[in-house]
């Protein structure tokens, strides 16, 4: 036995397997995910492996690897929410996101900070060690909405787009936000005096994370697009281009301390148009499967590691620090929103009612990002207890919360997520507004969205499409391809249901030809064979057989009086094959 | 700059990237791939490569790990080679294939290395303290065809299929002979003195080793069938079986010292029908594509990899060793085949022509095995010559046989492989042949292969599939299977080239309903509208209104005198279109 030499990629591939199996074993059970989230269900299996694991070998079981997270786990989970982002709603709301995800964490993050610094200053609760800037530390890393605890919740309520997009989009993007504080926050610590150019310095690299990894996401994505136009010849790697490059683009931002978050969102949502456009139907099905994959997978085993890193001996308990710390997080969080959405709405006429103001402020979910977090920090006195208050942080909100919020938005009759994908027609609709406000705009000169958005697909048609697509003197209108679509997936329903029945297809008719030479001989010479075959498929063969034959022989007479094309009941086929088979010799 | 962070991930990425980028430069300039094999041009840009890390470090760049090799690079390929095997011309040719596979390497091993222990006993090529056991182990590392390197110049020659499984059968079955020789020499060069207890304990081994590949492998892909059975509700995760079993069969065997590639071979022909017929056709799309992918990739960072390596100061060069060792590789093949060949041309009526024995023994490549195997070697004074030797094979077979195979097969006139598929015609007479010789064999009392085949159908119908699939009371022939599949994808041509107009699809009728609607508003009031949208988009709009428009009136007088169904010419629609609406207001 040789363990050593396979016990890495064995052990990760045994974790993958756990995960995979957790997830067949709660859709198993129908009943379970109706009630519980998966995420819920996933941290409670971590807890129990923990457990066991714990008690063992009677040590701490392995606390999940940041890096691991960081570097494995997390892009696929982000790469997978880009790529699939509506993009129109995100747009159309980017402002209101923006401001959640950077004013509303920067407010979360001293808002949490100071109260807690206020609550170490109480004598009775042997705190006052925790200084201020530990505080703001603690709080810059407690404060972000996690995008993994998010999606693993909201995916299963259905709320209404908007909705979903304000939660989804602030956890996606208040990463820039987080890292810029964290880190700074962390170099405050272990700095001797703080300088005022320092501050600035930390508001100025907020823009450069941020907009650095939209840049570094970009040019990846818009390489990846110009890379998938040669890719015409060897069809089976296309699918990997999007995987790496999208990767690349994480990678590199995290080197130069650029939020990788942003820069993988920015080239999954840069590439996508034109790497759908570029590669074939199948590659796409595959880019599509394997991301969804990916992201489940990733999302099943950090789940699974948040409840196993729980278990353990890493944990300091102060009761007040605790509890105030999951307190502040709900208080600052609601008054967040409710201030924010305040100034939103008076600038905006589509208004965020109180029931989503409250589901937002609710589903402010924290997960396994701040668990990485706590676990980065430098070391020093009072990290177990920063570990212990960020694991109940985020085993209430994702238990508490999770488990209460599809309730809550039941009884609330928050307004859901429309079931039927939009008509042809509305389509045509919305982009008839799109030009016609666009026009307007122009006219009143007023810079809004639909100038911006106009300007985008005029440079995109003029300069990008011909850059990046492989035919892009044929661009194809969405609906178009959505016809298209359509009647794929109706032409395949057809033949699946045997109705193709008006266009024999050349190849079948080519093979009943031989079929029907071979037929009578092979079904009746042959008794093993009707031993062997099942009824079932001889019925289905003779079927198959029948149609086609009686369609060969109608292919002459094609009009006939007496009866509609296509009326002819499939009795009359089989008795004609009949007739004909008495007849042959 | 943080480069140490993302060290690992970013370099594996770049190295998948250069891989792929390289593929795709190959396949721009078509004329290329057809003169020289992918293979011979990927290990020059490796040798490049290698090349270029030597100048600038001024050290030898790092040498392909035989543990990346053995644990990441080559189960993709064995994997892709299993699930994709043939079975019919595999189980056809198993006997021919396993004489090939084990008396053949026997036989090369002991040739070769016995006459290079004569050439070392010559004094004037210095190589007296070259032991015979050094170089029995040097020969059972060199005599193994492989199957990487067959893979890639066979799958660009296209000979016949009995040809291609009987190559390439053999390289993948030598595997187990290769492993039980290449660890038996090893542990006798260790040994103070051999008893013949451990020569029979080697012949042992080898039935272990290779039957318990087998086992391991069936027992992982009858596991993986089982599971695929509950994965009904999480379609997305389906994928991911495949793979994980997959791998963890050939993990298992590596540990336990069993074949690996034998178990990932058994694992994946074991679970393909199970697999594919419990899996949605997305998935399963999936699966070959990403296997595919990965198998293309791993296969191509090999090439690489075996470039770069090649680059360096691993090498102790000495002319008559390296030249005898080329030369005995040629010859000892050439004899076995010969001498192989004869007997199972006795015992068969369709023999193995002389042409055929001569693509066989010139189509013996040497490749990324042997290469890790030497690395693999423990350290010894001559081991440097032990790599020269083996890397000079492996350059030589990749490069010369490599490149001339192809017009030796031209110039052979060696049988093609047929370009088209069977027909059902074929396919029903195949089958039906296949029962009546059971039967003959039954009644004759011979235990032949179809007697096995049909015992073993019989046992998978009656047991294994009730166990491993999920939907097992409706077992589809493969007949209607195929029949399906035809249909199903003529539909999809007929959608794509838009004469799918017999039967006008519910949901495009429905939407074109809202067309006709908005159709005049939209198109004739938005001057900006027409403006942006290609005036072909229009065009392909147009089109499509214009047609389901005339079937949404025409549904209603479906009979009609004068035409005969679908016989009007689209000028006739677009006219009806056209007073439909001059008349409306």
């Amino acid at each position: 036995l040789d363990y050593q030499h396979v016990q890495v990629p064995f052990e990760i591939t045994l974790w993958i397997m756990l995960a995979s199996l957790a997830k067949i074993g709660f859709h198993l059970y129908n009943k379970l995910p109706s009630v519980v989230p998966e995420s819920c269900l996933l941290i409670f299996v971590g807890l129990i492996m923990g457990g066991i694991i714990y008690g063992l070998n009677d040590r701490s079981p392995p606390v999940m690897d940041s890096d691991i997270f960081f570097l494995y786990l997390l892009p696929p989970i982000v790469l997978d929410a880009g790529y699939f982002m509506p993009s129109r709603p995100f747009f159309e709301n980017i402002g209101t996101i923006l401001l959640y995800a950077v004013v509303g964490t920067i407010w979360n993050v001293f808002g949490i900070g100071f109260s807690l610094y206020g609550i170490c200053q109480v004598k009775a609760f042997h705190l006052q060690d925790v200084s201020l800037l530990h505080n703001l530390l603690f709080g810059s890393l407690i404060a972000a909405v996690d995008p993994v605890a998010v999606l693993a919740v909201f995916e299963e309520i259905h709320v209404n787009e908007k909705l979903h997009i304000l939660v989804f989009g602030e956890s996606l993007l208040n990463d820039a936000v987080t890292v810029v504080l964290y880190k700074l926050f962390r170099s405050f610590c272990e700095m001797p005096t703080i300088k005022s150019v320092d501050v600035f310095a930390g508001v100025g690299k907020f823009f450069v994370v941020g907009l650095g990894g939209v840049l570094v996401g970009l040019t990846f994505g818009m390489t990846a697009a110009f890379t998938t136009r040669f890719t015409k010849d060897i069809r089976v790697i296309e699918p990997l281009f999007v995987f790496l490059y999208s990767y690349l683009s994480y990678l590199t931002a995290e080197m130069f301390h650029l939020s990788g978050i942003v820069a993988i969102i920015a080239c999954a949502m840069g590439m996508k148009r034109y790497v759908e456009a570029n590669i074939s139907l199948k590659s796409h099905t595959t880019v599509k499967y394997f991301m969804k994959m990916w992201s489940s997978v990733s999302d099943t085993l950090i789940f699974i590691f948040l409840g196993v890193s729980t278990i353990g001996e890493n944990h300091e308990w102060n009761w007040p620090y605790i509890c105030f710390t999951v307190i502040f997080c709900l208080i600052w969080r609601a008054l967040g929103v409710l201030v924010l959405t305040f100034f939103v709405n008076k600038f905006h006429v589509n208004t965020i009612t109180s029931k989503d103001q409250f589901i937002i402020a609710y589903g402010g979910l924290r997960g396994a990002i701040c668990f990485s977090l706590v676990f980065l920090l430098p070391n020093f006195h009072r990290k177990k207890l920063f570990i212990a208050a960020t694991t109940v942080v985020i085993l209430f909100t994702v238990f508490v919360q999770g488990m209460t919020i599809r309730p809550l938005v039941d009884l609330l009759a928050v307004k859901r997520k429309r079931e039927s994908a939009p008509t042809v027609g509305e389509q045509i609709h919305i982009r008839f507004l799109d030009h016609l406000l666009a026009g307007i705009e122009d006219i009143s000169g007023h810079w809004g969205q639909y100038y911006w958005k106009d300007k985008l697909e005029y440079f995109n048609s003029k300069y990008l499409q011909k850059i990046l697509l492989r035919e892009y003197d044929q661009p194809k209108s969405s609906i178009v391809l959505l016809y298209e679509k359509l009647e794929r997936k109706h032409a395949i329903e057809l033949a699946e249901a045997g109705q193709l029945g008006h266009a024999p297809s050349h190849p079948s008719l080519l093979h009943s030809g031989f079929l029907c030479s071979n037929n009578d001989r092979t079904v009746i010479t042959d008794k093993k064979l009707e031993d062997t075959l099942n009824p079932d498929v001889l019925e289905n063969i003779q079927e198959i057989l029948a149609r086609n034959l009686y369609r060969i022989r109608r292919t002459g007479p094609a009009y006939n009086r007496h009866t509609l094309p296509g009326e002819t009941e499939p009795v009359e086929h089989a008795k004609e094959i009949l007739i004909l088979r008495h007849k042959s010799p």
